[in-house]
């Protein structure tokens, strides 16, 4: 089977996608349009709960034992399930054994592969990866699927996309020839793509997929092998993608050692053994800032792409529908409980209050009328249970706990945080948003990612000092996404600049349906490399550039 | 004046030449093809004479004393030239303060102004930056004229194609449109292309334009402001350089800031605090391997581009003319005293011989041919003076003097080093190469880059040991350039394998006038980022992609 042409159609469509950069997907925005989505459900629920507490399959050099600590955010009871536990050295040796036959079998041949390893986590790993990504990290179902599953395939073509376009890029031979005094010196050279070397790539515990498979598809698709280390709390649905990739690599001809899962445990993490391991050339990290940066900070000779934490930063200068900014900003905060990369979290506010068509809303109203906003979703369990999901760690729980006792230092609590009854799980470990209002005297405080459904609403000298505040904690603290509500074009110039030069992308205006923080593939850049929030940009070109080199070899030509 | 426009054509068949890789350049390949080459040396030379013993005039913010320790290893005597010390922060904050116009200035506005600096460095000051690189690294003026000057001039050519490519390749702006259960978002976006910020770049003693001109284009191209960070014994080709770029940017209504010089001093090195200096955002480093790897390690958050050291080697299997074939290395061995990132320096041998036409060449025969065809170059002092050239560093005379002495513990000395007489130059710091005849026990000795005309001819158990040790020895100490003598195409063809892994540049079985280790801008790629030689391929999209992020903006459509 002839891969590359299978699906070469949709990846020229991809590739249009990522240079128009308007919408398109291949796949159904929604789990109701999957074909046959019904059946294909029920039949991931079956798999997924005759895993449970079971031994997971996986065939993999250097297994010594077995590792598995996952609990279900919204039972709180253990998954049960044992993965293997692998010898980081076995893993390194089989990945360097795998690798010259997959560098040399070219750009086409990866690529088709890859191709048909997307097409296969579509269609037969969709919903049983969607579930166990509900109950790891917690969110749910809907973004399970959407942004765990289909966004993240989305993701992982534009890297293919990539790949194969900076891969094409270099010229495969040429002829060269120029004078030497009297000599004609002619010479033909040949250019190779050569493979960096393995590739880790580790998985977040709150939203695996969606930077792991892009940053695994690059590092294949480039040539390199990768051993996946993820989050011990959110192992399953990176040892299904795993177990997937090494079957279709399989049934291509090749070794399926060009994808592993090392698993780690909490009590004896692995993290850094394999940054530091010497056949490591490449690093892929989602995590904490903390990690990342030492990652960044210590992978050397590897190259490091992380997307690390966000302190997401939201301006309100003036609003033509101030209720339905806020409303859009609650949704947003709400959002799987704040625990995206992209939620907001710091709401800078000018402290004479913002501009409306009907005068100026006092800061303390535009204060009470988002936690209001904010309330209305978090007091309606079903509409919690689609919009705040479930909490991932129970370390979110406690930090939520620990702000909202120190509310009254640093300002007000607006809303306490609270469990709220899942509708169908009655032991969910849930939360509603925590929402403190203080200023910014107080920066230590909010000057950091306060992960979970937490926001604080600052109060800030005017509009000016309020885009200078959020924007240079921007810079500093790290950001990905930033949020403004002007109807001065001004100030929204003024905005997008400073925004520019902080490396936030900027969302203006928008109300309705849309999160505020929604990231389209093929059209929205995700972190911008500009500020501590991560290096890496999903997906651009300069994501998969790196990952291979070019060398040469040149020859007289035959006279 | 539209520079962009001026320029655009030669960009373009520039573009050409970089996609196909014959040979192309716009510039004549020796100083006698030059326009008016006479009138010009002679102009620049007056100039050049002029400066000695003077003060620099270069009007730069912070300048807080003089600095200028030069000498030319031509005449042994000091430049005497002092240069503007500049208070660092007060550079940094020059070059912050001079971003944004630059940055705001657009992409053809800024490959335009640099098109331009290429041409005004061409046509303006050539030969004086030539004298410059004679007088500082030791070169010979045909060396200076060709690889110091047009070359690099090449070299940064084909930076600024990459940069305009790759910077074309994100989208201005985009329409977005998709249905959120049945609202329909529509929304427009603006894509930005935004630089990292201050860049500071090192170059080298012995080469300083070659890395330096490339570098700083590239950066500039991006966006970003450059700090020059000259070694303080070659200061004047990078302080021509910078005062050139700082009057185009002047007359183009930039400011000059852009680019400034950072000078220090051997006894107060100011490398590391130019490197970690808060607002540094891209560090280019051209220089010792021990220092680079400090940079790279060291540079976070800034990305880092390095050339370090090369220990490049030979394998000599076979010949179809072995004296030929011998011949070439020794040129290449003897060229500017292998003070080149692309010198051979390990000859690996097989112990039982070289076959050629005519039966097996003994190794000893093969060393003793080798040594003959060097001495050839080195006894004839007009011809030493064109190859060899004179000796840059004091450093390399006291090495050569102590890996002489110790030849005898490791083998045997094949050919001792001593000054030869410069036909020119009565005082010139001159000596011919050092040749080694030792074994793979002694690979302590030639397993790192041994500065300066230095060649080890070591003696392995057959051809395919000879390839192993080669390969093994760059992929682990780093090299940049391979060269291999085959006559057996299963032998080559593993060879272009093994030297693929290991990340050498390979030339197979190259005979006649061109130096072995010549390497063409627009054709040939240097360095390849698999070893420790250094991580920046010249010139390759990779060299420029990372230097600018892309950050955006949406808001909804205007309905």
């Amino acid at each position: 089977m002839n891969f590359f042409a299978k699906h070469q159609a949709l990846l020229e469509r991809a590739r249009q996608a990522c240079r128009e950069r308007g919408h398109w997907s291949p796949f159904p925005d929604t789990a109701a349009d999957y074909p046959d989505a019904e059946q294909a459900q029920s039949a991931a629920r079956e798999r997924f709960e005759a895993q449970l507490g079971r031994p997971f399959a996986l065939e993999q050099p250097g297994t010594v034992g077995e590792l598995g600590e996952e609990v279900s955010p919204y039972t709180q009871a253990p998954l049960g399930i044992r993965y293997p536990r692998a010898d980081p050295d076995a893993l390194f040796a089989a990945a360097e054994a795998a690798l010259p036959a997959w560098a040399e079998a070219g750009i086409e041949t990866r690529i088709g592969v890859l191709m048909e390893a997307v097409d296969r986590l579509y269609r037969e790993a969709l919903f049983e990866i969607a579930l166990a990504v509900q109950h790891t990290s917690g969110q749910s179902a809907n973004m399970a699927y959407a942004g765990s599953g289909v966004n993240a395939l989305d993701r992982a073509i534009e890297a293919l996309v990539h790949a194969e376009d900076a891969m094409r890029a270099v010229p495969v031979q040429a002829r060269w020839a120029r004078r030497f005094g009297s000599a004609n010196v002619v010479l033909d050279k040949r250019y190779r793509v050569v493979p960096r070397g393995v590739a880790v790539c580790f998985s977040c515990a709150s939203f695996p997929t969606w930077n792991a498979w892009p940053s695994m598809l690059a590092s294949l698709a480039t040539g390199n092998p990768v051993i996946v280390k993820p989050h011990p709390a959110a192992v399953l649905p990176m040892a299904l993608s795993v177990r997937l990739l090494r079957r279709v690599l399989t049934e291509a001809g090749f070794d399926p050692n060009l994808v592993t899962l090392a698993l780690d445990s909490t009590a004896e993490p692995l993290g850094k053994v394999l940054v530091q391991h010497p056949a490591t050339r490449i690093v892929d990290f989602t995590g904490s800032a903390q990690f990342g940066v030492w990652v960044e900070k210590n992978a050397h000779p590897a190259i490091v792409f992380t997307e690390t934490s966000g302190c997401n930063t939201v301006v309100l200068e003036s609003a033509a529908d101030l209720d339905a900014a806020l409303r859009a900003l609650a949704t947003t905060l709400c959002m799987f409980s704040g625990q995206m990369c992209t939620s907001p979290q710091n709401f800078y506010v000018p402290r004479q209050g913002v501009r409306t068509p009907s005068g100026l809303v006092s800061f303390d109203e535009v204060a009470r009328r988002l936690a209001a906003a904010v309330q209305a979703i978090a007091t309606e369990p079903r509409r919690a249970a689609m919009i705040l999901a479930a909490i991932q760690a129970p370390q979110t729980v406690a930090l939520l706990d620990e702000l909202e006792a120190r509310g009254a230092e640093v300002g007000e609590v607006l809303l306490g945080s609270h469990a709220y009854p899942h509708p169908a799980y009655p032991a969910a470990r849930t939360r509603t948003p925590l929402l403190i209002r203080t200023d910014t005297r107080h920066r230590a405080l909010y000057g950091q990612e306060r992960f979970g459904p937490i926001g604080f609403v600052i109060a800030c000298e005017d509009a000016a000092d309020a885009l200078a505040q959020a924007t240079t904690d921007t810079r500093e603290f790290g950001g990905l996404t930033a949020f403004l509500y002007s109807e001065d074009e001004a100030f929204i110039a003024a905005a997008e600049a400073a925004y520019a030069r902080a490396g936030a992308q900027l969302t203006v205006n928008l109300i309705g349906p849309m999160p505020l923080n929604f990231a389209a593939a093929y059209s929205d850049y995700h972190v911008t490399g500009l500020n501590p929030a991560g290096n890496a940009s999903l997906t651009e070109p300069n994501f998969v550039t790196s990952r291979f080199r070019i060398v040469q070899s040149r020859r007289p030509a035959a006279a």
